[in-house]
């Protein structure tokens, strides 16, 4: 199975504010443009996430904003609203059975979000590709990317994207931990 | 006069490790790349930077590596060894005092160096360029390139780079800052 990360960060390395806010993005409906996100959408099989990100997103309450399975780590049962059923997969457990869960339902590449998750997936080196999509603004504080790592995390370069935006995009691939 | 920042990050947006630690860099003397540092530190006039800056690169020890002028920024008198007179250029005074020492020696474009130093000419609006290279690795926690800044700072992709060693460069023109 393999596990990607598609995330996006000011020039100075924030996924968000501190406070959370999204509002230094551009909006991507605007210009039309996704940044490779629909054809990265179509190349997974399933989003995993934790509770956390999980919550916040059905708090939005706006549309479910996914046509992929939808894998929730929870250690406790998780609140899943009727018109999710079948599309939400609340799996808990530690994380070898969380892989062998996804891998028996056949999915052959995730899509990881939440900071949470991404550091969880990073840590026990289950991530083969981070897409980091870089925005053309300076914000000062913030949400770093990631967050704690227990040992570096080393990279190769696979392409480089930019866009008449100013949107840069870097793909890697993970080669290993420094340990 | 123009101002530029010229420096280095990893991934997740650090510049160091919280310690103040450059380990995870690649040694740039290795390869012979330079990463576009050398034709960089050519097109300046002078560096400048605060006193903890270049008290730190006094303390290395070894030869003093520029061979442009460095205006070093403080309130009080600075100590500087006989081999460096001439070399070093103490400033005080006002930011639009500062910038008006600088433009009478001559110089058109500075290297703007140092942590306090550049947060410093990002807030009163006087960076133009921008020069950020990637680093290929996630070290997880250290500190963030450049720090508070008082708005939001809009940046215009001016040129994209990578080499095989998996870093990228992207230059950037400052726009305006989101008053």
């Amino acid at each position: 199975m393999k596990a990607s990360i598609y995330i996006a960060t000011s020039v100075d390395g924030f996924i968000a504010r501190t406070d959370g806010s999204l509002d230094w993005m551009p909006q991507f409906g605007a210009s039309g443009e996704d940044y490779g996100y629909h054809s990265f959408m179509e190349s997974v099989d399933a989003l995993v996430m934790g509770r956390k990100t999980y919550d916040k997103i059905l708090s939005f309450g706006v549309n479910w904003p996914y046509t992929k399975p939808v894998v929730v780590l929870s250690s406790r049962p998780i609140d899943i609203p009727d018109e999710l059923n079948g599309k939400v997969v609340p799996m808990g457990g530690s994380m070898p059975e969380v892989v062998q869960g996804m891998i028996q339902r056949g999915y052959e590449h995730v899509y990881v979000d939440g900071a949470a998750t991404i550091q969880t997936f990073l840590n026990f080196g289950l991530v083969d590709q981070i897409i980091v999509t870089v925005i053309p603004v300076l914000i000062g504080t913030g949400i770093p990317l990631f967050g704690p790592v227990s040992e570096d995390i080393r990279l190769e370069l696979v392409s480089q994207a930019s866009w008449p935006s100013g949107l840069t995009q870097n793909t890697y691939r993970v080669v290993s931990s420094d340990s």
